[in-house]
Parts: structure tokens; C-alpha cells; sequence
């Protein structure tokens, strides 16, 4: 690899070691610090100020005795400088562009120009360049993939997704009341204040924030503030589903949009009926969401579809594709991953999107408690679908604190409206919960064997409906998990990468304002699984699809399915069971209708995974200039205003809010 | 490379050689011909529809003798089926897949899922993507560049170009009068009607166009319609400025707008200043230019930047990529290519972009007639800066017939309101012109050897300004090119790549409208020539900038420059001399003094190289899902109607046009 071809220097700064002793070099680059330099460079050198542009003759001579520095890959070596010319001086700086300088998201997004030259930047920037590059050796190079562009001034298609966000202004109003975003998860996310006296009780807070929140011209639904018991104030905030909407366009024709597309799915499958066969695409998809963490409205995916496929087929490849790209300064990947059925990971880890890097897996405890004396067990096995369920925190009643649990305890009551029940083992066998003297000896030598509790351990205890309760437990186990790792214990390590295929989901849900009505789980496109295909006709609600998620440490990075090739399958599931209009999708089934392979595919989210490769705390730590949390550019100020002159030729015209709005 | 991994065959049906003879195969594919089978699968390999999806077992065998076909590649050999599986049945097919079907395009775009498989354009869109693999494996892997995606939600930059167009409304008439588009170029376009007998004299057509352009609303300024003597009803068609736009995105705050932006220009250079250092994107970029031809609102560029470069650094780099990635089946490219200042290609070729294939170059022969009879060359050459000049075209009088000459010359009396004279030099030597009387024995003997004229030429001649007459020639140039192919002669190799670096560019240009003011020639982020520097302060008009354009084939396929890196002098070029609101850029200006490297960069139009190198009618043909002529998609129909409803978060509404506009 030449770094230094076709330009004015003849080695990186970063590459020289003791191997080129002696060489005369040529180098570019920016003043990090000044030291003494001979009279003859001094001025530029030394009085030039820090992040000016010079280029440096001289040649590379070993550092004095003891002025090495093991640590440097370039610690042997030093320039003896002979020409220094100084190519651009930099003015006063916003802040030091060292890594120890902690600065806040917003200003190293305005100046996001020097931002990137931080260390962890170039590190990100240039790993996702290389993992990319490496994907598409694999695709292209081993696998024959023909890389194709889609288009995406496109049109609106139906059926978009509903991810939940928390409105912009109460997240303003949260942060006007100092307080920072802690945990988030897909409903609710947990914003806690860290200064060390707090001048508002919580009381107060939580008023205020609603006040602030009833100032905004339309109250704001589904918020709920809550619960504070820790020694750091804690509000919980749940997010209200708004609908993720296709950015518009606007075209010259009068009325007339393009849009945006939230992913190439419909080009994609109709490439495979042109008979391209092998596609992919590091794709560029949109999506407007008004607000959510760790989203961004453009984002990018790694694409892909096959003819002649099956589930199996595109999970090698995939398989493949990431051990082939993996970092090298990482440990390699063991395929294949392992797998697991929606059901499987919803009864054993409450979610979907299993973090596999710890166990305190949920258990089904119903049986130990058939007669017992607790009456809210009790009550709850008495209707249909109860269960009870647990989770083994190892070593709980040794690392977390009282408040911890009580904390856990007020979060599942308010938030799930359930009740826990926290049980403590402690080196004398004995039970230590307010419940413990309604567990009789039995249970709990049979609650012992079952899930294995040894000393210090401490079991959350739930009871009701077995969805309900494993989503519960499976919130809990990740907030256990952060208090564990809060408290000192190492639970997740950060050199672990857990893979995990999920399957078999359902292939429709129940709508949640329209119980009786069904739509897609993923998009309705995706085959039914080939032996419940007898069911769509009869109970279309139990069949499973051939869809499949890809899932790293708990976070989603991927998600494909088996797409539908009968043009008759796909009409009678969107015009029959999704109740959509087939006239937007007339062409997708015209297609299907004239030799249609059958095909596959899935698409990765590539900022997501790299942020989780990288360890970033945030994806747009992994994206060169990204949108803040509200969507904006704060470099430049996009969104801008636009003037009524320049709107003309789209023929639209701007409805600023009234007051009474 | 593998093309059957992760799938249910074993090959490909294309890769099967007599190498193979013997092996058991599972093959997939589309039914092209239906033949005799035997019994067992003659059902459904004999039954299907043509375009039918199947899947084959079966082992291969030699062709019997006589049957083979040496022509293909697969030729020696065919499979003895055992197994037939019918996957898809194709219904009843808009139009024959068979390459030699000719099909309108409108028919292959509102059906391109059947178009794609055909033989020209999966070898296209194949071989675009293996092009563009190369290109990254130069620069990544060779050249350690890295690949950063740029956001395409920005906002709106100052100073876009205005490229000529057509009113959609006249085409319409124009296509309504049963005239298609012969020839384009950059500031007119010719349409012909090809019907053998025209129910319409070229009167009556012209009114009729003239009439259907007044019954548009507002009149459409600027379009001249012109001439017809040749056999052909022609109309020649000037186009009309209008503004290039950049698409507009409403966002969710009323008023505000992102806008899809024409180039990473700024983010390229801010990475540069953030030490990235060497950046590449193969990059989607934006341009509404209403309707243009051959461009498309969505394209796709090799967009490149580095820092401590130089403009030959950047050329060597790019002719490094191309030839890299030049496609096996042609011949390999010679580099380095060769160069021209911008001042002569326009007294050589009469353009910035000129065909090197082929001579016919202009030549100024002002000297020979200096004191000649003739008064129209007399007159001219007394004007200030008036020359007389001349193309030789090659064996032109043997090939171009008497309406050839005449078209020329009404082409060039009507279109540029000057005077072309055509001169034929016969066997005898004798010239042969309605002025060669005029032309005295000294004069000729001067111009033939001057010229290099040999029998059966012919020299167009025509005088004025410099860069009017040289202007006029390279139109005529082209004109000539084209008619002498017509005519049967080979001018223009299809195997023959011709690049060219072209130079040396103003800076500025006087804007047409004010000819007093400036505008930037490319960009405002052009790097002054060096040795214009002090030009700069007081004839601005006469800097050069350091931007190079990399033509091939007659097409600009790329352009580029040096940028500017001192801040100081950015702000005077953007402030003082284009007069540009520097609040926009702030972001850039600012950038700029905190410690910018110098850099530069190019972009080469991907869509247009592989269209050049496939030979390929129009970009239309390398794009999987192109848009029609007038912006839209024809097979979903997009841009689509959106309601008032969907509309509302975006704080727009629609804007419907009045009868009286």
C-alpha cells in the first residue's frame, strides 16, 4: 500500500521507524506540540501555533538514549529537521484537539472539521472503510455479487414502520433540567441527573418537566415520569410511537412527489426477476422519525438478494461475509452462529434481540408454585396463560445495593404495572425476602435445583401472562446488568462479539389500535414458512415467516427474509389479510407474474454494526458528519431556510403554525 | 470465483464447458426456446411459457455431431435431463426478450424487470460494477485512500450551474408532430421526422410547434425554429437557460428545508481539513435541471480529494485508476494521456471538450488573406481580433453529397448568423465554389499547403471573432463527422478511446447577462494559477484557475481542481470578487483558518464513463432503474400524488397552478 504516491511527501508521519534510519524524508502535516528546534527552523517550527500546516525536510536519526518511547510505534526515531515550511497557520482553536479534552457533542459537531482529527475519529472513519472494502472483495470478488445502484427518488410505499420516540421539546425540557440520557430501550429511556447535590427534589422536577410539557401547543401522549429512589435523580420516560415517514420531494409537476426510500426492498426483488441474480449495495436508505436516539434520517445498509436461495443460503453468506471482514486487531469470528426461534428467545431472554454475552436466563418457575401460599402467585396461574418466571442475577445479593433493588422493584411496578419479587440467598441458605416465609421448604429446594442458585445470587420473581412476564424479566435482566457492571462486576466484555440468528417469527401481528386486524411483523413481502402454509388460510395469525434477524450483543444489526416469488401468494396477503391498496404495488406483482425466481436476501445496518465493532458510544461516532439528535447539521445549519421565490418551481408553498396550533 | 455458492444449483447454466462432460449438474434458469424433451420432463420444459422459471438435473453430454455451435461458448455440449422442476410460470409477456426485438423505450422502462435480462444490459450493469470494484481496489487497496460516505440532507450552496434545456411542453409537440431527436448538443438540438412521405410541409410543422409553444401558458423564450432542405424535415431547436436546481426536502420545522446536494464539494474539503487526508466516495449526487438529455436527477460520481497534491499528482492518480480498472475486453490504455490548455482546444477543436479521434482540426488562415478580394473576409479581418479560419474535411467532397454542403451551410448561416464557405478541391485541382473566382492563384497555392489540402477534400471557411469562428468550426467539425458517417465513411473507431487532459481554464467568465461581473468558470473553490496570482487584484478576468477537465471521446467524463486553502484569499474571491453572501459558507471560510492542508481533488460522472466504454446509446442503458426523459419513473409511476394529509408535518401545502398562468 503506497500512502505517500502522487503527492508532496515521501512517507506518513505515522509510518517511519528505525528501519529507515539515515533516509531523507519529506513529511506533511500538523503541529501537536512544540518543542526547541535549531535556530534555522525555529520560527516556523516553534512559533507557529499548534494545528498549523507544515511540511518538514530531514532526516530520520534515532531519538537520544533514554528519550524512547516503547509506546509509540514511531518511538525510536526522530527527524533531523533541515527545511521547515510553513503551509497554512492555524488561528485560535474552540478547543484542544486532544483526546484527554472532553468536550460536548454539540461543539464537536459545529467543528466537526477538527473533531475528525481526534485519534478514536480516524480510527473509526478509516476501520469502516476497510470493513466495507473487504465486504465487497467477498461479494464481488469470491461470490460473483454484482454491485448495483438503486434509485432513491423513488415513491412512497405502503406499509412503513412505527418506532417509538420521545417528543423533541421534552427532551429539550429534560436537558434545560441538566439532566443526561442514561439507558435506552426500544419503549422508554431513562434520563438521570449526576450533579452531586441536586438542587430540585424530584417532585419538583418531574412538575416541572410536565409543566413544560403542557406548555407545548399540543399535549404530548403516552409520557409517563416516574419513580425516583436512587441516590441520583432518575425520571423515566416512555417513548410515544409516531410514524416513521418517507422524506418527501418535491418534483416540478404541480401536486407531484418523489420520496425517499427506507430501503431498495422493491428494486432489489425486481432485480432478481431482471435476472441479476447476485446483488448488493452499500445503500443509502432514508427514514424521517422526527426523533430517536441513536438514528439518523439517512443511514446506510448492506444489501442484499439472491436468486435460488434459502434461509440457510443467506445465512452462510452472511456468515461469511462478516468473518471475511472482521478487523484483524479483533479476534476472529467461529461460524456458523448460533440460532435461536423467536419464541425461544422471547421465553428465555424476553426480547427478541437476545445480548447472549451473559446468561440470567428467564426460567418458567410455574410449577414450583402449583400450591402455593402466595396468593398473587396464586391468582396469577389461576388464569389462563399465567406462568411464573424468574431470573438468577449470579452473585445479585453480593454486588447490588438496596436502592439498586428497589429501583428495579419501583421500575417494573410502575412501568409494566407488575409486581417483582426480589428473593436473596445468602451464605446460610436462608431466604431473605418479604415473601420468603410464604415459600415453603419445599419450593424452595425445587426453585434451588431448578435454577441453580448458589450463594450470594439473587431471584426476580414475577408472575402473569408468559409474554408479558418474559418481556419484564428481560428488561429487568438488562438493567440488572448495567447496575452489576455500575457496582464493579465485568459482565460484558468488550473484546466478546455475540452473534445470534433469530427465527422463525411470526409472520403477522395484531394491530395494537385494531386488535382484529393483522399486519406485517416485518414487511409483506416475506414468505410464510413452507410448513404453515395451510394455516394462512385458516389461522393466518399463527403462521411463521421465513424472516431472520441478525443480532450482536443484543443490538439488531440485520434482517432479511425469504421474499414471496407467487404472484397470487403476494395479492391474497396484501389485498385479503393486510387490507392494502395493491394498486401502488401493481408493478411488483406484475413482475411477479412474469418468471419471478425464487429469492432472498437480507440487508445489514452498517453504522450500527461498525459503532458496535468500534465500541463508540454513539453510531455518529461512526459517521463523518452526522444529523444531532434533532436532525439538524450543526456545521452548516441544515435545514435551511428557503425562500417563497425558490419554492415556486416546486409549486408548494410553506403553512407556518398558527398560534392557536 | 464461486457463482453457485449458498444456492440450489451446482452451476451456472453459462459456465458449463466440455471440461464438464460426464458431471451430474443442477442448473436454474428462464426458458429461452422451448424443443423435443424426453416424456418424463417434456411436460414442463415443453409446456412452460417461454420466460419460465425451472429448475434442471441432469448430466452433461456432448452435442451430437453436427449440432454443436461454435459460436457459443457453451456450444459443445448440452444436459440429459433427468429432473424438471417448473419454479414460475411466466404469464403472457409485453414483448419478445430476444435482443434483436426492437422495443420503444418507454415500453423497456415501464417493464425493466424483463428488460434487465437482456444480453446488453447485464453485460453493462455487470461490467460497471467489476469497473467500479477495480476503482476501489486502486485506491484502497493500492493507494490507501478511504471510503467516507457524505450526507445527501444539506443545504442549499451558493452559485449552481445553469445548464441549456428544452421546455418539456415543446418536446411534447415536437414528439406529437411525429419528429424524433436526431442530434444534441450543448446549446441546441436537432429533431428530424423520418416519415418517407410528410403529410406536413416544414411550414406548416414549424407553425404548428409555434402554436402549440404560444398555447403554453406563459410564451417560452429563446427557441428558435429553423431550416429544412434536406430530405428529412428538420427542425433545429435552441435550448433555453434555466436555472439547475437543487432538489428541495421539507423537514419537520416549518419553513426549513434540506436540499439534496450536486456534489460533496464542501464535505470533501472539510475532510481534508479534519486529516482524512485521502478520500474517495463513489457518490450520489443531485441535479433538477427540469429536462436535459442523457442526464438523469439522480447520478453517480467518482468523487476524490487529497491533501499535499498538485495537479499533475491528481493526474497521474487518475489515469493510475482508469487504467486499472479498464474492462479486459478492450485494449489497455496508454498513459500518460495527453494534455491541452483550454486555449487550444477552443483555436484547435472550436471546444473544451474536443474529440481527439479524429483531426479536421481548425486552422487560422487569416495570413493568406490579408489582401484578398473577397469583401466579407476583407471586412472581417479589418475588425478588431478578426481572423479567418478553416477545417479541412478529409475526402469530404467524395463523400458529402450537394444537401449535405447546403445544410451545413444554413446550419451555420441560421444557428451562429455567419457565413461558412465551403470550398471543393476535384481531381484537376481545380477549385470548385460559388466564390473560387475571387480566390487568387498565390492564395491558393498558400491555403493548400497551409491546409496539407489533397484531392477530394473539402475546406469550410468562415471568418470573425476568434473564439465565434473557432466556436462555429468545431460545430461544423462534428456536423461533418456525423454526415460523413452517414455517408458511409469510418471515422471513429468504436474501439478506439481517446483521452485528453484539458488545461488551464479562466478563473472567471463575464456573467451574460451583466458582462461586468464575474462568475466563477467551475466553482469558487478554484486555486488561482500561481503565476497569476498578482492578476488576481487587477485583471481578474485574465487569472487562470488550476482546474483540469478529463475529456474522452469528445465528452467531459470528469473536472477538478486544485481548491483554495488560505482563508484570506477565498474570502476576497468569494466577497469582492463574485459578489457571493459568505454566510452561507461561513462553515468553509472558517475551516479554512484552522490549520487547512492545501488539497484538490476531481470527480469523474461514472454513469457517463461506462456509458462511453460500453458503448452505449445513453446513461439510460448503465442505469438499472433510470428515469425517463422527463424525470419520471415509468414503471411505479413515480413522482406520485401525495395527500394534503401526508403533507402536514412537512408545513407545506400544494400550490395549484391558476388557468391565467
Amino acid at each position: 500500500m503506497e500512502f505517500s504516491s502522487f503527492v508532496a511527501r515521501t512517507n506518513t508521519c505515522g509510518e517511519l521507524r528505525s528501519s529507515h534510519l539515515g533516509q531523507e524524508v519529506t513529511l506533511c502535516g500538523w503541529i501537536q506540540y512544540r518543542s526547541e528546534s535549531a535556530a534555522s527552523v525555529r520560527r516556523i517550527l516553534c512559533e507557529a501555533p499548534v494545528e498549523s500546516v507544515v511540511r518538514v525536510c530531514g532526516t530520520v536519526i534515532s531519538r537520544p538514549p533514554g528519550q524512547e518511547n516503547p509506546k509509540m510505534p514511531t518511538g525510536e526515531i526522530e527527524i533531523k529537521v533541515k527545511t521547515a515550511e510553513l503551509l497554512n497557520a492555524c488561528k485560535k482553536l474552540p478547543f484542544e484537539i486532544k483526546d484527554f479534552v472532553k468536550k460536548t457533542e454539540a461543539l464537536r459537531l459545529q467543528y466537526r472539521y477538527l473533531d475528525l482529527r481526534s485519534f478514536q475519529m480516524q480510527y473509526n472513519l478509516r476501520l469502516r472503510s476497510k470493513m466495507v472494502m473487504k465486504m465487497r472483495e467477498y461479494l464481488c470478488n469470491l461470490h460473483g455479487f454484482v454491485d448495483i445502484e438503486t434509485p432513491t427518488l423513488f415513491k412512497r410505499t405502503p406499509g412503513s414502520t412505527c418506532p417509538a420516540t420521545i417528543p423533541v421539546k421534552l427532551i429539550t425540557a429534560c436537558k434545560g433540567a441538566g439532566l443526561t440520557r442514561d439507558t435506552d430501550r426500544e419503549h422508554s429511556s431513562v434520563w438521570r441527573r449526576h450533579t452531586p447535590a441536586p438542587p430540585l427534589s424530584l417532585a419538583q422536577l418531574s412538575s416541572q418537566l410536565l409543566s413544560q410539557e403542557y406548555r407545548c401547543q399540543k399535549p404530548v401522549k403516552n409520557v409517563v415520569l416516574g419513580f425516583d429512589t436512587r441516590k441520583t435523580n432518575a425520571i423515566l420516560i416512555k417513548k410515544r410511537n409516531r410514524g416513521a415517514k418517507e422524506f418527501l420531494v418535491p418534483s416540478r409537476e404541480p401536486g407531484k412527489f418523489y420520496s425517499l426510500p427506507q430501503s431498495p426492498q422493491q428494486f432489489k426483488q425486481l432485480l432478481m426477476v431482471g435476472g441479476l441474480d447476485r446483488y448488493f449495495q452499500v445503500a443509502r436508505c432514508y427514514r424521517d422519525e422526527g426523533s430517536r436516539p441513536d438514528r439518523q434520517p439517512e443511514f446506510t445498509q448492506i444489501d442484499i438478494e439472491m436468486s435460488f436461495v434459502d434461509q440457510t443460503g443467506i445465512q452462510r453468506l452472511v456468515e461469511g461475509l462478516l468473518q471475511y471482514s472482521w478487523p484483524d486487531d479483533k479476534d476472529p469470528l467461529m461460524i456458523p452462529f448460533p440460532s435461536m426461534t423467536f419464541a425461544e428467545a422471547l421465553a428465555t431472554y424476553g426480547t427478541d434481540k437476545p445480548d447472549t454475552r451473559f446468561g440470567m436466563k428467564i426460567v418458567d418457575i410455574s410449577d414450583v408454585f402449583r400450591n402455593t401460599g402466595l396468593r398473587f402467585l396464586r391468582d396469577a396461574l389461576a388464569k389462563p396463560q399465567g406462568t411464573v418466571k424468574a431470573i438468577r442475577v449470579h452473585e445479585g445479593a453480593k454486588y447490588l445495593r438496596k436502592d439498586d433493588i428497589e429501583y428495579i422493584r419501583k421500575a417494573a411496578a410502575h412501568h409494566f404495572s407488575q409486581e417483582v419479587l426480589p428473593i436473596f440467598l445468602n451464605a446460610k441458605k436462608n431466604w431473605s425476602s418479604p415473601f420468603a416465609k410464604f415459600i415453603v421448604e419445599e419450593e424452595r429446594l425445587e426453585l434451588t435445583r431448578l435454577m441453580e442458585i448458589q450463594e450470594e445470587d439473587m431471584v426476580l420473581l414475577t408472575a402473569g401472562e408468559h409474554e408479558k412476564a418474559c418481556s419484564l424479566l428481560g428488561k429487568l435482566r438488562l438493567e440488572c446488568a448495567d447496575l452489576l457492571e455500575l457496582r464493579g462486576m465485568v459482565l460484558r466484555d468488550p473484546a466478546v462479539f455475540s452473534f445470534l440468528w433469530v427465527v422463525d417469527f411470526p409472520l403477522f401481528l395484531a394491530k395494537e389500535e385494531h386488535p382484529t386486524e393483522l399486519e406485517s411483523a416485518h414487511h409483506p413481502f416475506t414468505a410464510p414458512h413452507s410448513s404453515d402454509m395451510h394455516l394462512l388460510y385458516t389461522e393466518p395469525e399463527k403462521v411463521r415467516g421465513q424472516h431472520y434477524d441478525l443480532v450482536l450483543n443484543g443490538n439488531e444489526i440485520g434482517g432479511g427474509s425469504v421474499r414471496i416469488h407467487d404472484a397470487q401468494l403476494q395479492r391474497y396477503i396484501l389485498e385479503t389479510l393486510l387490507k392494502e391498496d395493491v394498486k401502488l404495488l401493481s408493478h411488483l406483482l406484475q413482475a411477479l407474474d412474469h418468471g419471478a425466481p425464487p429469492h432472498g436476501g437480507i440487508a445489514l445496518g452498517l453504522d450500527r454494526l461498525v459503532c458496535l465493532v468500534t465500541g463508540a458510544p454513539s453510531i455518529r461516532d461512526v459517521i463523518a458528519f452526522p444529523k444531532s439528535y434533532r436532525g439538524h447539521d450543526l456545521m452548516s445549519n441544515a435545514p435551511d431556510c428557503v425562500s417563497a421565490e425558490e419554492l415556486k418551481p416546486y409549486h408548494i408553498h410553506v403553512l407556518w403554525p398558527t398560534d392557536s396550533e
